[in-house]
């Protein structure tokens, strides 16, 4: 499998100079999809690019156990009514925010919001027409809300807490790029009701503590932000976006929080009893997460080399190369196998390549795949009673037989711990605050893969002009606002908003 | 979640008197998955019924990993150029064999085999009719042959093996019945490419083997019979259907493998260099089980009470209940979570209810859901130094606290056993030899509830006779035939073929 590929990837682009033709080459090259197949942004998942996925998704349902979410999966398809019905529920809150009203002073009216344009019909079934037509799901608020009614009865039945990991489908009309925006999506989401809205309030702070816990293992620092109004997914309170940085400065958003009050309760009809035996509607949140997190580590970790696997979710983690020479009188082969036995044991994901290739061969496919670290076993190594460890990251080093291990674990925590330095120091340089306003124009001019940052507190009018200003969006306010006022960069009153400004994927 | 449920199953149907009650009954019951979306044949899965689902799956990737599958994940909409080619090479096979010729002397013709009829179509996305109309997999077999030409160079590729769980379609229009026959289905799929014939039958022993070593964790005795040709996969030289037996005898195929030999590759071009540098065809093989195992599990285990797990698969191995007496001296809760941490670093799955309900109450909720394994802990058994074990297969004793892992691992391993030893009951009764030929009918007539054994080796019209007289279908030739030849229960002539009648799902 794969040998085309091997041979013809000898000119990797230089990831500085050309990403955007490093990204799609590196992907197809460490054989994580294949592109080839006969739709448009619809890839196939090879063996590697899966394991990584799914160590990904590990990790997430790890997190999920840990906070009392269950576990559940849901048909693929839905009923149109119930996409007319979302519809409904969210051109009713984009005119009560236009007109400045309460939505629930509005009613319904047969209006056609976005969602309709992004979905997959299912019209025909065999030879026939359906009666019902279907399309598939987008993402599972409606299908979910539609069966919560039966399942919440009083407040013992909160917080309902469950999530899936499914198939979810878009019709991209844009240009599709691998993981990061396909017509097939590999989605991950949570959706939780509560008692009030304080309730679900925590459970958006839960959600982003989480965030942190995963991104963490991913070695990827992120922005976190409230989005502007006008970027607020439809149907929510407010959204929060949570984006990684790509090295070319454009932003990535990975997973996203939403706080949605209890409007879609009152769409559904998902009420509660009370403790005071009266009817309530639930507050709800969503937290949704999609390969592109995957993107985002190849993008952010990847070299001229090829990948960067952060040992979290590296499907191999060690890869052991026997040397073997002329006359040797010491078995390599052998003591690789051992090497890897023990390490195994020890809950390592370990490959050892004994083929007959030149080692250079070799090296060069652990690489590309981004293996993070290499053994090499030679029978000077194996006299010393050692292996000699070369970090993907860089530098090289023997570890000592005696205490194999425990050397490995710490080995593999430093080339972690290398990547998270390395991209904080990457966002760090990224980041920068805008320049001033001066004569209706910036000071200077904005720079290409920048990232700007700005005390803000301005109308929707001087959001615009900025925008303009710089051809760049709002991602919205930082979670993290800044300690002390700051004059807003448009009114110049004081304020701690941090509002973060980025061309985005 | 699920107080409603838990509240209306008070009055279980009987299994043995009725069965097709009881089954659909307990399904929503014990929480496995819930029936009302709106769409028929969809269900959800619930996060017992999932969880359960999840380990079925992690028992088959294990297999797979086992014997050097890799896993893979394709995309679930496949052009409609695909299903035509399907067609074609399915309705050349048919011709070839109804005329009896070398498939490869026929050429195509835009004939209409059954697929057609059972895909759902996407012809639509957004408001645009598409140009290429797609359709929701059945199964994979023509999005994985259009990528293994890319895939497959030569010698040194082969075999290859890759599987993946994914969710496919069939437009039922028979009755559905959840796990059974259902419209979005919970597929696993097996897909081989091999240098010849014998390798090719090399991979179905191993198919093979692998469902002896799944059955037995799911404590389930299976049917292996190599089809009819009336009833072999299109496309496929051969198939062995592996079935199920439910309570009222009926026959669930719960999984098949397919010997495709180099039907497929001829016609989507898969070809390899041999040793000789020579091109030649792969042998393909394919080998596909779905959720219809947790189907199976249900209907054979459970008894008036509700489900019983297999310990392999069971969510919840153990669930500890304190009793809680008036006045007692002995924290009971405390001890029941220091059991239930003991288990869990043990590896056991572990549920403490320390509800405050009746013990009565607590029991029959755990014994719907089908809970292996209760560990009751009241003063007394504190005091003595034990817990009380109640086996959901009948039986009470205490397990000293000394030794507490190794008796509840013994303990499972026993419920396990039982299971085994009662499912082989069950098919040795329900097995029987069909009765004689005589006069122009059977001897005696077939009963209710039974699956029929015979010496065959007649012709195709003495199976529609046979099949006429009976009400009943062949399932093929059992992989296992008689060890010495008996008399053909047409024909009269000595044959080994052991030929199984049922009634199937």
């Amino acid at each position: 499998m794969g040998k085309k590929v091997a041979k013809a990837n000898r000119g990797i682009p230089s990831k500085a100079e050309a990403f955007t033709e490093w990204y799609p080459f590196i992907v197809e090259a460490a054989e994580l999809v294949d592109k080839r197949y006969p739709i448009k942004g619809m890839d196939v998942w090879r063996p590697y690019g899966w394991k990584t996925m799914r160590l990904i998704d590990g990790l997430t349902h790890a997190e999920m156990e840990r906070t009392d979410h269950e576990e559940v999966n849901f048909p693929l398809l839905i009923p149109e009514v119930l996409l007319e019905k979302e519809n409904a529920l969210v051109a009713r809150l984009k005119r009560a925010r236009e007109e400045g009203v309460d939505p629930d002073e509005l009613r319904d009216e047969e209006e056609e919001a976005g969602f309709k344009k992004e979905v997959y019909w299912v019209r025909h079934a065999g030879e026939n027409e359906l009666d019902v037509p279907m399309f598939l799901r987008p993402t599972s608020e409606t299908a979910m809300y539609t069966m919560f009614p039966l399942w919440i009865r009083s407040h013992a039945d909160l917080p309902l807490k469950v999530y899936q990991t499914v198939n979810t489908f878009r019709y991209e009309t844009k240009q599709t790029r691998s993981f990061i925006r396909v017509r097939e999506i590999h989605f991950f989401e949570a959706h939780t009701a509560h008692v009030d809205e304080a309730d679900a309030t925590r459970q958006i702070e839960q959600d982003l503590d989480i965030v942190d816990r995963l991104m963490h293992h991913l070695c990827l620092p992120v922005l976190k932000a409230k989005r502007p109004v006008w970027d607020t997914f439809p149907g929510a309170w407010y959204t929060i976006g949570i984006d990684a940085i790509m090295p070319n400065g454009r932003t990535l958003q990975v997973a996203s929080c939403h706080h949605y009050r209890d409007q879609w309760a009152k769409a559904f009809d998902i009420t509660y009893e009370t403790k005071e035996a009266t009817q309530a509607h639930v507050h709800q949140t969503t937290y949704g997460m999609s390969e592109r997190l995957l993107g985002a580590v190849v993008g952010m970790h990847g070299d001229d080399s090829g990948l960067i696997m952060p040992p979290a979710i590296a499907p191999i983690q060690v890869v052991v190369c026997p040397l073997v020479r002329k006359n040797a009188t010491v078995d390599t082969v052998a003591v690789s196998h051992d090497v890897a036995d023990r390490l195994r044991q020890a809950g390592f994901r370990v490959k050892v390549d004994d083929r007959d290739l030149h080692p250079g061969q070799k090296y060069y496919d652990w690489e590309i795949k981004g293996v993070p670290l290499r053994l090499e076993v030679g029978p000077r190594d194996v006299e010393q009673g050692s292996v000699f460890a070369a970090r993907r990251t860089g530098g090289k080093s023997p570890i000592p037989m005696d205490g194999l291990e425990s050397g490995v674990r710490e080995t593999l925590d430093a080339i972690a711990k290398e990547l998270r330095v390395r991209a904080h120091a990457h966002v760090d340089e990224v980041v920068q605050p805008l320049p001033a306003w001066k004569d209706g124009s910036l000071e200077t001019p904005v720079e290409d893969g920048r990232i700007y940052e700005l005390a803000f507190d301005g109308s929707d009018a001087d959001a615009e002009r900025l925008e303009r200003a710089t051809g760049m969006g709002f991602l919205g306010d930082a979670t993290e606002p800044y300690p002390e006022p700051r004059p807003c960069h448009a009114t110049g009153e004081p304020t701690t908003r941090r509002v973060l400004m980025s061309r985005s994927y």
